[in-house]
């Protein structure tokens, strides 16, 4: 019943209209995404997703995962036809360089599909997109033997990769973790410990599973600092690339969860197994953050994602379900009651969402733009600039799209009444899925400090002065054009109070950092009020720019700027109310005793 | 693992110093009410919601309910043993009148108790619930014969009660309703048709269930017009009381849901069953109104209740979890991190569902007592008044604590981080539970039409003048209270931007209601904070007033000035953005056509 049809024409208006996707041409494997290739595979990826992926979204809720007593772990029917479907087409190594087996193409691209891809399965695709965060991580740290032997087969597909960071004990401050790893004399560790919340950390859709883990050398240092990254195959991996005997590590139970219910979320056990170190002794942290910085992205894109398939199901219900009349005025007069889009409370919660999925589509895009342009440009001050911004802008998607994805799951869902809460309308399952995507990969909390705390200092404040001049000079540009006053001048509104708030906290953070965490989640989403309006703007100038020019997409383009004016007049006013909340600092909320919660 | 404690201290805060109950000795069943029983009352439903009730709420959850092939319904373990125990301590008839076999205490402490009740099992609250809902009906439009045939039992427990409204076409507009009943000769009316989404439709934990049904009389108008409320047993009634032959009705579905597993929400088969009219003939929606009022203050406590729940677990596992240390300082150098309650981020949460819960439940508590007012005052103005703020209080009590209570249940599952996804912490229950509150007894979306489009105008706007009176004459009292300053400010300038708004509507949704609809979901969420900053401003007052009289509870009330600061500080100042969210119309929400979403 639930319905999926990948949103193309918004995804080819931002990389072609909005972003110019075509004026990167020198940038490394763009010259090969021509617009007619970028179609070709934009449009390729919406088969996949609607036709392999989505069919078996509800039933992989409802069958879920199961362990065997031998440790074995079953995935939904379906879903390994669908993996093998979807690394059959390549796509895990979209942005992967050739040498590894990938296809090169520009990341922003890996990003349009993937949107995709979560919308039409996020239990199934987190199969392969922790393989793609384990990959970067390979592909960064790595030395060139463990990318020979480790690479070419997670790109292909036949092997998968895992994150292994939580204890028990431990998730955020991994400082407390214990997994210890003892030298063996050829060089490899044993490693043993146990970790929780290991997503897709048992399967058997692939023939090996490669587990990046954090372990603490013996008689390294205490906290952060004595941390090292592991490689643990699941199979030992000869010296000819064969497989092996089963190495010492094992699923001991997979995690019964409100959502997700397609991917395996294990407890795994290390005992003794085999590992070998990536990266530099007591610095796994840091190649760590190679894979969560991938990871954090992905995440926020699973928010868009589902607020996307929620939305899209809202619609057709509300143009389906007749109820009631119109305030004003009958507009199915033949049918006994309308449908209940021409309700505008209903037209307030579907604007609402619209209005944050395609301004989250180019912020995800933009963003990886950003990337591409870190990663491959040959400019330095280029290179820079993008970085400072990817860097900034990584928390602020993560826990943006996150908390506003679920927000919007959960008023799409509201659109169906009663039939919202029955499980067989799906609406439960995007609710339920979307929920953790605010929770792992770091909480938004976490997001919000690395923001705060971390992101708006750095380099003297250099990737936020940087975002603010970047706004900044848009507006500039923009002064003269009557017809863009309406976009600019709620950008700029939002802007200064963005700014203000920024201020406030270099005046009050420093001698007193309670005032920074105080307003953190606020800054944060602050801040994505702002970008995300910006994001407006840019679309509606483009909209606006092409509808001059004659462009045929007439009422697709004149629904952009309605939209942009909806966000303006609804949306960005919270701006205001963020930074009254900033400004109240830490005093009132820290004075309770804990004994008086 | 979850913990639940009643917050006994807090009722009786706002029932002694908040609203001064002993104040209100004149109206009937409050003489008896003394503050000494009033506390012993409390005291055994906290018991009964602590050790009979909670125990299994988690357990109820995983089970849920089945439904055998033969129709009948089996409920989780341990609930009936748990609804015996509920029923023998009389509560189900608490405020019920003493002729029928209640108690006739006042209905504030009803609610009182129905929160601890609530917050320690919703679940198995609701097969008494729809009781109770059921028995307000019979109450007000019954025959003396259907009062004494029905009522005892049911005020007893021994026979349960349903609503049986919604049909698979029509939830909101039950104007469409099909459900037909055809006159027979001995005045009784045989019922047929389907009605889905039926809380507590079937099960074996009473000897009898008397549904109320709403069915369409042949010939009868169309639309609403034309819509009669029918009393159908489960089992027939002889003239002497003692149970007949199976009617014909029956369960022929359960329904699977997102959460309440332990209800059975079923859809119900009404096959020529045999019905009697309650009411007079085509007036069935007036007579089911009687139902739902007292259900949304059942269901707007329900809100209340989960985030209460999920509140003191989001306490505890924040005082235990230990991670990370605070940014002024280790505080807790001993061990190896601090617990995270220490982290101003989490603190915001805390104070946030703190500051919403106290004043929600004084916010019950005061709608409550007028509703004892209305029905039980001698005094004619006084009644109307209490009556008119009973009306107008609903919708928003329903709406706005069902909205908030969501979110924090959600906001107390984010303080678990991955724990928090994970069933067997429970904080998912509460909210996977707490979502159906916004959806049933009308949707949220139907609240804030009731309240816009009805409860304003109504009488002239008498409602809530009296309300903005009641606000302005407290803010007036206090003018000279250098220390009430600092509550009576932003409660003052809440107060301005509701004026400003409902004036707004009056300007602009006369000759145009799409106006109305636009505004009302935030209208209403306005008049929630100005409403509970009103509660926080009174217990302030009562606080200071306390404190000033040498009251031994220091620690408590000077949390509570220090929370009522916190609402002024940080929550309040949302209503300026509800009001810009107001004035923007209707205009560009209803601007696109039905095929650009």
């Amino acid at each position: 019943m639930p319905v999926y049809k990948a949103p193309v024409n918004d995804t080819l208006f931002v990389l072609n209209d909005v972003l110019g996707l075509e004026r990167y041409g020198n940038l490394q494997g763009f010259a090969d995404a021509t617009p007619d290739m970028i179609e070709a595979i934009i449009g390729e990826a919406a088969k996949v997703a609607e036709e392999a992926l989505f069919p078996i979204n509800l039933s992989g809720d409802r069958e879920g995962c199961t362990r065997n007593d031998d440790g074995t772990v079953l995935v939904p029917n379906g879903f390994k036809q669908a993996y093998d479907q979807y690394v059959q087409g390549g796509w895990i190594g979209l942005a992967v360089p050739e040498e590894f087996g990938g296809q090169g193409l520009p990341y922003t691209l890996h990003a349009a599909v993937g949107e995709y891809m979560s919308s039409a399965n996020m239990s199934l695709m987190m199969y392969p997109g922790l393989t793609q965060g384990a990959i970067a991580a390979i592909l960064v740290h790595g030395t060139d033997e463990q990318k020979a032997t480790y690479l070419p087969n997670m790109v292909g597909g036949s092997w998968s990769g895992t994150m292994n960071l939580t204890e028990p004990h431990c998730g955020t401050d991994l400082g407390l973790l214990r997994t210890k790893a003892v030298p063996q004399d050829d060089g490899s560790y044993k490693i043993s410990g146990q970790k929780i919340f290991i997503s897709a950390g048992e399967h058997s859709m692939t023939d090996n599973i490669v587990h990046l883990v954090l372990a603490r050398i013996e008689g390294a240092p205490e906290g952060t600092k004595g941390i090292s990254l592991f490689i643990v195959p699941k199979f030992m991996v000869g010296e000819d690339g064969s497989l092996g005997a089963r190495n010492g590590v094992s699923c001991g139970a997979l995690e019964e969860k409100m959502g997700i219910h397609g991917n395996s979320t294990c407890v795994m056990n290390y005992d003794d197994a085999t590992g070998y170190l990536i990266g530099a002794e007591n610095k796994g942290l840091s190649a760590m953050f190679v894979m969560m910085n991938e990871a954090r992205l992905g995440v926020g894109l699973q928010g868009l994602s589902i607020a996307e398939t929620a939305y899209q199901n809202a619609v057709a219900y509300a143009n389906e379900r007749i109820q009631g009349r119109s305030l004003s005025g009958a507009k199915a007069p033949d049918k006994k009651a309308d449908p209940i889009i021409v309700h505008p409370d209903i037209r307030r919660s579907l604007m609402t969402i619209k209005a944050f999925n395609e301004a989250g589509r180019a912020f995800v895009l933009w963003t990886a733009l950003k990337s591409d342009i870190a990663h491959r440009s040959q400019d330095e001050a280029e290179r820079q600039n993008a970085d400072d911004l990817l860097g900034l802008a990584t928390p602020i998607l993560k826990g943006v799209l996150t908390d506003k994805g679920f927000d919007h799951a959960v008023m799409a869902q509201q659109v169906f009444g009663g039939h919202g809460y029955i499980e067989e309308w799906g609406m439960s399952q995007y609710v339920r899925d979307a929920r953790i995507a605010m929770i792992y990969e770091g909480a938004n909390g976490i997001q919000a400090l690395d923001l705060v705390g971390r992101k708006l200092a750095l380099n003297g404040g250099r990737a936020v002065m940087a975002m603010f001049k970047e706004i900044g000079d848009f507006c500039e540009e923009n002064r003269g054009d009557e017809a863009m006053v309406l976009y600019t001048k709620g950008l700029k509104k939002g802007l200064n109070d963005l700014q203000a708030s920024t201020m406030w906290f270099m005046q009050n953070a420093m001698a007193k950092p309670d005032n920074a965490g105080a307003g953190s989640t606020d800054y944060m989403h602050l801040f994505g009020l702002v970008t995300l309006g910006y994001m407006w703007a840019k679309m509606a100038k483009a909209a606006q720019t092409a509808l001059a020019a004659g462009d045929p997409r007439e009422d697709y383009l004149k629904a952009k700027l309605v939209t942009a004016k909806f966000y303006m007049e609804r949306i960005m006013p919270e701006t205001a109310l963020r930074k009254v909340r900033i400004e109240a600092g830490a005093d009132t909320m820290m004075e309770l005793a804990a004994e008086a919660f």
